[in-house]
């Protein structure tokens, strides 16, 4: 068993799986017994109908399913009864078909924006894993239902493009490790990789390209029959696409869909472009309308093995966003929603923020029949805990919850991953959901209250800068003056509103209808500005930043008070003592920021510096 | 030949020095023949006098000097016969001995802050040079007489560290390269080093400390025995130092000193010491005041073979900075002034700045003998122009004359490098010296007028970001707000003024008094306080803006106009464009930072953004 590995929430699986257990049914037999030993329970018998595929019914004393079926059931027979729970009767399938993980990790072993440590997969220029943790993070994710994993960073290096060339033997070898759990491979490709191998154009309508594409297909799928897809991120952030060639970008993605199709493989597309070169000079571009701009005239033009990966909001994994309007706009075509369990711009893994409740407010203003499949960017890393933050775990257990049942209660979940982690006495329990199930509040409160993104420093995303932004080239500007902040996002303004469905723009276009959470992501407005509950403006955002601070004083109280396990309380204080340090930056720095802007004072006489 | 060497402003000397030429005396005699050949000369005849040393004379038909001396005196013979002027006459003397360059190189090629590409003398974690380049740059060097050659980075890592240890006849080969020259190696070192060694400890007190520096010293005079010396960063942005072991920057420096004194050794001591964690709520500590008051108190206790090492400005090599208090309080304490010959905050080498000019000032506010050394950071690299921008190497040619020669008429150093470097008829050579004389005023007045410093990007200094240190750790505050902007630096404020003398004290401690390009280094005014020549601050701010942009957009046509040879025509317009681009976006972002603070619009309606 390797020394690092740490339960998390199946701590009542103590023993590795062994390497011989080398199919879905043999890990489920495995895992049933070892189990059934831990917690005492009599052994359920386990039956395989093959109709039943990833689905599973828990029958009185036997489980009964597919073959991936039957290992889901397995987990959630025992973490029912871990729980102290009933196990869940009736037919259970996942409500996605597809439920992806994305490793943004590079062969040399860093991941970006990774916050748990260096690569499991990947180090010294090629993939490296150790066994025994590749299976115990097999495991993880099959107990909670996630069935494709990405392996490379959506910005593929000449070394990543390797992985489906000279490299392919080697991840024929990962897949095998990966596949005992039900979890299928998928890579990030390079749109212009034909150019490295002599081709000559990347051009999407040339026979070359198309040939050499169907070919390398033809040799990844004999290596690895299960291989899931491709990934792309194109036209995007400097990355080669189509545009190149004066392609769209359903001929660019229906390209490679088609030599991909053949093998029953997807190509995932990411709907993230947008200009990063923008003047900022110039206010009549507005960078979250530009997914919509580029996707929508597009809608029904894609095969029907693309899939098009769109961000959950219109700007980029920001604390408040609202839904992308580009879900709304498409429906004659396969979108996934594209999620980050990496907190790049959520704390980094240092502060907490449990994720649930935001993809339930998602589900609340979306159909998740609007959506085909679900993709999140992993918190995976070589910690020993896997997420850094021992409760950030929490959201890998959620995503795949979420994943299976989109509209599963939020507080449901996060109780169940605190009572299988920690066990803890009732009260502590439900101290410890509560302060689960507010802290993306608190984080917010203190770092984009009133939907105001953007204000964290430029580059690593953490911490506050409030006119970082201001004058570079990503699109992301506040504009705030001595009388106002905010960009207008209105049919009287860039325009984002008229994006939405009527219900919603009619929600977004006034600052009185629009909701206080997202009065800043759609509203321009002056400091005086009297909000609903008789607040101006300034004295709320005064307001916000003492309280959301002091929220986040109190949560290492509580913290210090749950009896964690060691070494989890440790790492818990320690990064709750970072977090403090963290929201009193964001306070004393935006109040200021805001101070020497505005002049107001705080009505409260509470302490702005100079 | 090396293919890639250019003559600079020796193009007269067409060929390359002969290995074989390895000692001054054979260099001299060589470069003597070889000039007065393409020059159409009659060879003066060379006599050693070695009781000149350094200095020269040259009579008639004969060159007279010590072994340098008479190097430099065929170079200063040569170079004034090209120019198409007399020699000079009389005997002629370096007013400083120790004429330094330091290159901040790192072993793996790096150079930090460097604009020219990859380091001369290093390239993957070693010492490893071109041999005819390195000749070319002796040739250089001793052309305008600088006599030592730092060559590693202040901060010093592992790599660089065993210069004086494993490396160390790698360095003695180095010293052999550059002996012809008359320039002498220093390295930075790294002062916890002895605890790489198992010494336990670095206190400067400690006699294993004290041993283990003088084995190494010995070490290293044995392999190159007219080594020069070492140079310390310490207790500097991270670097270790005496300060860990309670102990003075003078106990730490005289240990230093007295292991390389038997060896005739210098020990330079960098006096660059400020808090680089800052909290940018603490409006007591000041930065500019840190040097003083670190070092003043120490006068008189450090030994005689120490040279303090003090940055010409009390801040950090920016474009207008008083001369820091710190050269008038410490008589008894023999002080370099360092400056910095790359560019980092003066443009980059893309954008032109000219340095002699700034390099007068100082001696005009300082007698040049309360300083007791020169020494500058390199702008060197590996471009074919070793210098980035061709007019860059004006900087190389005038430091080497001012350090010869500190009260030399700025426009008289220019001059002769436009002639020397390129024989322009006299218009445009006059346009080109013009065009040099005023580049540090068009960049000071786009990028830091009225002495409002720190206003560029962080991290990497070029291009502007007004709030950009704000709330950052480094002590570079301007703390603007909608009224007024700028730090008080007066008795009324911290108290910077009072580290001066008297008469400048007074000349600074009002805004009355304090001469414009200064007015924001030393107080915070309003934007409607009224300047002497009757406009509001903001307007002045504007102005500036408009004014230097327009200068910079004019110098293209200048430079387009001198008829300059290739490539130095096409590197040079290419950067002025880059350098337009650059004005025009400090011009618009500047200008928008203040008019969205003050709400004042421009009284000439000229366009600001919103």
């Amino acid at each position: 068993m390797s020394k690092d590995i740490r339960r998390l929430w199946l701590p009542f699986l103590s023993a590795d799986v062994p390497a011989k257990c080398d199919t879905p049914a043999k890990v489920a037999e495995y895992e049933l017994k070892l189990g059934c030993e831990a917690l005492g329970l009599k052994m359920p018998a386990l039956r395989v109908d093959a109709a039943l595929g990833e689905g599973y019914e828990i029958e009185g004393d036997a489980i009964v399913g597919g073959e991936r079926g039957l290992l889901y059931g397995v987990y959630a027979f025992l973490m029912a009864r871990a729980a102290g729970e009933e196990p869940p009767t009736g037919a259970q399938r996942p409500f996605y078909g597809l439920r992806m993980l994305d490793g943004w990790d590079n062969a040399d072993g860093t991941i970006e924006r990774g916050y748990s440590g260096r690569s499991l997969w990947f180090e010294g220029g090629k993939l490296e894993w150790d066994g025994a943790r590749i299976r115990q993070l097999g495991r993880l994710l099959a107990s909670v239902g996630l069935n494709v994993l990405c392996v490379n960073n959506v910005n593929v290096g000449d070394t990543e493009a390797r992985l489906l060339e000279d490299a392919l033997p080697d991840l024929a070898k990962l897949a095998d490790a990966f596949r005992p759990f039900g979890v299928r491979l998928m890579t990030s490709i390079e749109f212009a990789r034909p150019l490295a191998h002599g081709v000559g154009t990347a051009d999407p309508l040339d026979a070359g390209v198309q040939r050499w594409w169907r070919e390398r297909a033809d040799a990844v799928w004999a290596a690895i029959p299960d291989f899931a897809g491709f990934l792309v991120k194109a036209d995007s952030e400097h990355r080669p696409g189509p545009f190149a060639y004066g392609r769209s970008h359903a001929e660019g993605a229906n390209m490679l869909a088609r030599a991909v199709a053949p093998h029953g493989g997807v190509l995932v597309w990411r709907a993230f472009v947008y200009n990063c070169k923008q003047d900022w000079r110039d206010t009549a571009t507005d960078r979250p309308m530009a997914a919509y701009q580029t996707y929508a005239p597009l809608d029904g033009q894609f095969d029907d093995n693309v899939i098009l990966q769109v961000k959950n909001g219109p700007f980029d994994f920001q604390v408040r966003e609202p839904v992308s309007p580009t879900f709304y706009a498409m429906p004659r075509t396969r979108l996934a929603v594209e999620w980050q369990l990496a907190q790049e711009y959520t704390g980094q893994q240092v502060d907490i923020y449990a994720m649930n409740p935001m993809w339930r407010e998602m589900a609340d203003d979306l159909p998740p029949e609007k959506v085909y499949a679900v993709a999140a960017v992993t918190n995976l890393g070589r910690d020993d805990n896997y997420t850094g933050h021992p409760f950030a775990a929490a959201n890998l257990y959620g995503f795949g919850r979420y994943a299976w049942a989109p509209k599963v209660s939020p507080e449901t979940v996060i109780r169940r991953w605190a009572r299988l982690t920690y066990h803890l006495p009732a009260e502590r329990e439900d101290a410890l959901v509560r302060l689960l199930m507010d802290s993306r509040g608190v984080y917010e409160q203190y770092a984009a209250q009133l939907g105001i993104d953007w204000m964290v420093n430029p580059h690593d995303h953490y911490g506050p800068n409030p006119g970082g932004y201001e004058f570079d080239v990503w699109g992301t500007y506040l504009r705030p003056t001595r009388d106002a902040v905010g960009i207008d996002r209105t049919s009287k303004g860039t325009g984002l509103t008229l994006q939405f469905p009527p219900e919603m723009r009619e929600r977004y276009e006034t600052p009185e209808a629009c909701p206080d959470n997202l009065k800043l992501f759609f509203h321009r407005l002056r400091y005086d500005y009297v909000m609903a509950d008789g607040h101006t403006l300034i004295q709320r955002l005064y307001d916000d930043h003492f309280e959301g601070c002091a929220r986040a004083e109190a949560m290492a109280d509580t913290i210090a008070g749950l009896g964690l396990p060691e070494p989890d309380r440790s790492e818990a204080m320690e990064r709750i003592e970072r977090q403090i340090q963290n929201a009193r930056e964001w306070r004393d720095v935006v109040n200021t920021f805001f101070h020497r802007l505005s002049g107001v004072d705080d009505a409260h006489g509470r302490k702005i510096y100079d």
